[in-house]
């Protein structure tokens, strides 16, 4: 046989993912404080309830739960998912128009292969979720980036960007936005830019894919209405339950302009014929039987206090030359080093010291040095996160150099 | 906006898949029989069990089972597949080799994406299985099919097809084969044939992707060892729950030689971050605490009753020119009309007398009239299919030809 490496595709010599990869490896060892992975706090869900419910969906409803299920998803879960995104401000979406997916990853990918072409480009927000630089990555699509401040794109910038795409006879898959409390950035979108970000990409001809999965998450204030909430037909909608219920169920969900839904639906089976079934009836129940909207509020007041203590810790423990945003909502706080300096030896320095983070470098198709880093407080209690931005310190201060 | 269909994709454009899709809507009609889907027999679950497992993986362990779980899979589910592939005939399987996918058909999509590029050809038997075919296609690989009979894949054949596309400068991104109770054919490869398969392969540089969801599930016999057992380097191997416990939780799995472990795994999150974890513990208290082969051969036992009762009916009810092949295993009795006959037009006016199945055409790249027809006889009771066959016969009988 050849060498093995000789069977690659192109794409798969091309996946870019170390470094991230290294550290949730490196979050796995046992003492270290993780700061790097945006997983949910589980802690306010009603387990014991829930519990009783999966015991019925299994054993009453086994026949269901344990079988194939239909593609596009279970009625009851596309009804659910409408409510979702009626509280997110999008009224009136049409359960026939939605498609659940296996996570919203799933979700990505699936407009990815039904919208890119090997070689068109994706727009990006600078920064923008790994996740989807690598699926975009596999579709051999090419992630260019426009420039974000701390309302998210900016719009005169973002028609620059597709002008001189549209100059350079390049052809523009879609726009892949995060409007509200952007991974990795925090930026939230106010109202009229969204209304610009519509209007540009209706003008310039280019389709939106709107990921909405921190939306609900505001500290103090409720949702912006979502791109798609006005603009229906230009904007392929991606809800999740993973921030709101559950990672874990790994449910996600698509609201799909009806002209392309055929075309979604079946490049989304293609991928992996139906989405898993009792977790599906799971989320159903949460989404029906609880009051899923107080859960979400505890949430976020949890979050809110995490995100007080990690700045407050960062404000008392780093060299003010060590910048950062803070959200109004979401997960992350997104934080910089002066200019010139990489973050990815220093997540290595920070491991050492017991401590991890995620480098600029993975929210960007640009090459480096990466001077950004990303700091999730969403699953570390406040006084852990403390301890971790203690431990991140002399890393991070004795990186920058000497004063005079 | 522009026309909506000038943001498809190419692939998109090109997804084939309406007959099958019709006749998966057509067989949610009440009252109709389904001789169309791959359901598996449910009813011998330990359903109160796994319900009381089901509570206490989210009472008490939701903080695992709801969150995000390794991209690879669990630990335990990893080593629990691996006694599975050992009673299949792969023996010593290191759990660190195996990938968890979300039902094997990711697994394939997985494969697709490391390994062809567009425009490449995948080799794939005729027939072969529907959702592989839509993979490929959207990867925008080329699906080649070579000969097969009544024992699958033809040695000869193969080698002459893997030279045909050498000498045409094709690269060959891997053969796709289901040696075992392959769908839709039934064929049960010998094992003097899979070696000379695996050479072949080998002599030839190509890759194969061993999809084995049925290898437990013969009448009488016990598996044949996969090719992969005695060809770890050159094989990867899918393996599922979907058959031997259920489709439902969507737990299929990849066994990839080390070489190509990292791409392998890499790609597969790119698509779907890691599987649903629920499912993985539920799949691993199944195949942990319960006695799961005993429940696969109660399995094979009650589909070598169904497979029976069809292929009685069929000789009862068909015009003798209407013939099939009885399989040895498997869900499926794969059946053909005489030369010339196409069944996509057949499977309406079954329809409309109350019973589907689904047309050979679905299982080939290759442009019809298609004479062949698949029959599932897993998920119907033996007195549901009679009546079905009962019904098919007059659509069937009176489409051939009158005699002289």
């Amino acid at each position: 046989m050849a060498d093995p490496s000789a069977f690659l595709s192109d794409r798969a010599r091309g996946v870019k993912q170390s470094a991230v990869r290294d550290v949730f490896d490196l979050a796995m060892t046992p003492g270290i404080i993780s700061l790097a992975g945006g997983n949910p706090w589980l802690d306010d869900l009603p387990l014991a309830d829930l519990g009783t419910i999966a015991e019925e969906l299994v054993a009453r409803q086994g026949h269901l739960s344990l079988q194939y299920g239909a593609g596009q998803g279970t009625p009851e879960l596309r009804d659910a998912v409408c409510s979702v995104m009626a509280a997110d401000g999008i009224a009136g979406a049409d359960p026939e128009h939605v498609v659940i997916t296996p996570g919203s990853q799933a979700a990505i990918d699936t407009a990815a292969r039904m919208l890119g072409n090997p070689g068109d480009v994706v727009v990006v927000e600078d920064p923008t979720f790994v996740g989807a630089l690598n699926t975009f990555n596999t579709w051999e699509l090419d992630a260019v980036s426009t420039p974000t401040d701390e309302e998210g794109l900016i719009p005169a910038l973002l028609r620059t960007t597709l002008q001189r795409l549209r100059a350079a006879g390049r052809r523009v898959a879609f726009l892949y936005t995060i409007p509200s409390y952007a991974n990795p950035s925090g930026a939230l979108m106010p109202a009229e830019r969204r209304e610009e970000v519509a209007r540009i990409c209706r003008e310039e001809d280019v389709l939106i894919v709107e990921d909405n999965a921190y939306g609900q998450l505001g500290f103090q204030d409720g949702p912006v209405a979502p791109i798609a909430a006005a603009h229906r037909d230009q904007v392929i909608y991606l809800g999740t339950v993973s921030k709101i219920f559950s990672p874990g169920v790994r449910i996600g969900w698509a609201l799909v302009p009806p002209a392309l839904l055929r075309e979604f639906y079946l490049s989304a089976e293609s991928a992996f014929v139906c989405p898993p079934v009792f977790s599906q009836m799971l989320s159903t129940a949460f989404l029906t039987r609880f009051d899923w909207q107080a859960h979400v509020a505890r949430c976020a007041a949890e979050y809110a206090l995490r995100c007080d203590a990690l700045v407050d810790e960062m404000q008392q423990s780093l060299d003010p030359r060590v910048t950062w945003t803070r959200p109004a909502g979401g997960f992350f706080v997104w934080s910089r080093m002066p200019d010139g300096l990489d973050t990815l030896p220093l997540m290595h320095a920070a491991a050492e010291a017991g401590v991890v983070f995620v480098p600029g470098g993975a929210f960007t198709p640009d090459a480096g040095p990466h001077p950004h880093f990303r700091l999730a407080f969403s699953f570390v209690a406040p006084e852990t996160l403390r301890e971790g931005v203690r431990r991140l310190a002399p890393v991070l201060n004795g990186a920058l150099p000497g004063l005079p």
